[in-house]
């Protein structure tokens, strides 16, 4: 089994970076959006002069499939204190994703100012950890035996075919080698598993249109807890909203995301 | 003096378009980000099957000054019910913002599941417009002439120099020229002024790094609604979250950026 930092690995290939998907982080048979997110944020800091992605914005455009990939990567802006870049994800040469990526320095500095709360959360041990195969899920999610999500039992009527109208959610997040989390790998975070949609008893895929994620600082070892809610699902689009806090109580990154519902 | 659609108008020039950049939009002497966002937006309408601005991502490379600006438009994908395009605005030849959007449908129709509630505000007129020239201020804000902001009292610490730690502002705001809302002028209503970080006592410029604006609904003629707060400064950056609403208290877009600040 390959580590985080191994699957999203990408190697100069023709004049370009090439990555080699892999079938288990994956949701059902669609890699998970924060992997796709993590391989391109790992693809401009091949070139980057700043160490750490502190902002990206990914479209997604088609879904790939497992496989070899292509990324390519341009420089819009070279600055003092950060750089911008934009960077896309091919597949059999059609664009499958595409990101604004801001790169930068990250700390584990306490903030200047600061309002945010970490989320309410029964201990780890408490929560229920969500498996791979449910039984009745339509199908199977790889990425849960890769990364654990343990969900507050609270918000977990859904799985037991009681859809609740509250529209949020909240857990504890590890990968299941035991590896820490870095900026990178907290991409996976702002999508965690399951869509605010599920939740409110819509079963059908939730497909992310435009995921935009701010890394605020350096994780510390340990896992990761999320909280994750929507406003309003309209005109078959929902947004979902998502903090990331880390084991020292401090808010590592921040995520929001459109994506597509059938109502 | 112009109207917001012909501010924002583009038109066809040696094989791409051409905006003329209109110095009334300007804080300070900066253009205004969500000007330059609608004007992005304008060029993406141009040549869009599906109608409506959905979702939009700007990284800001450059502050452009007033005068003429080149765009250019490339669609990523054209979808059944949405499109995805990438939209760049240059001037003289530099690069100055690039965005990645979402076209498709909007509509009027009330939300198939919502936990979102209008900000608790006092009626319009007992909120304070901002002036476009504060007594103190160090640069004048020629936007506050053509966007009427008028804030709740309760908010206005800062501009009596009391700043507050509450880090969250909201208000009204109104076209001058009595001139309704439409998908891209809410572009505008996404990032008002003042920052966060104004209020909270930091009086530099805060230069928006990257902003996501999610428009949910055709808004209704009348007056819009903000509330706008962020979660933490850190490392100098600061996130903003935006919600807007129309006069028939729905919520018509959301926004999120990261700024830059010196702290």
């Amino acid at each position: 089994m390959k580590t985080f930092t191994e699957a999203t690995a990408v190697v100069a290939a023709d004049g370009a970076l090439e990555a080699d998907l892999d079938a288990g982080w994956a949701i059902g048979d669609k890699l998970h959006g924060g992997y796709l997110m993590a391989i391109l944020g790992r693809a401009v800091a091949t070139t980057a002069e700043h160490p750490h992605l502190v902002s990206m914005t990914t479209t997604f455009l088609r879904p790939p499939a497992a496989g070899r990939a292509r990324v390519t990567v341009e420089l819009l802006r070279a600055g003092r204190t950060a750089g911008q870049y934009r960077a896309r994800l091919e597949q059999d040469g059609q664009p499958c994703a595409e990101a604004l990526v801001t790169q930068g320095l990250l700390d584990r500095s306490q903030p200047w100012w600061g309002r945010a709360k970490p989320p309410a959360l029964p201990a780890e041990d408490e929560c229920v950890r969500l498996p791979a195969q449910a039984p009745g899920s339509p199908f199977p999610v790889p990425l849960l035996d890769l990364v654990e999500h343990r969900l507050d039992p609270a918000v977990l009527g859904f799985a037991a075919g009681q859809p609740s109208p509250d529209g949020q959610t909240a857990g504890w997040l590890r990968f299941a080698d035991g590896a820490d989390w870095d900026p990178l790998s907290l991409l996976i975070a702002t999508d965690p598993a399951p869509p605010i949609s599920l939740t409110l008893g819509l079963t059908g895929w939730a497909p992310t249109l435009s995921l935009t994620a701010y890394v605020r600082r350096l994780p510390a070892p340990g896992p990761l807890r999320f909280a994750m809610r929507s406003s309003e699902i309209t005109s078959g689009r929902m947004d979902e909203i998502v903090e990331v806090w880390d084991a020292a109580d401090t808010l590592v990154a921040q995520a929001t995301q459109l994506a597509a519902v059938r109502v």
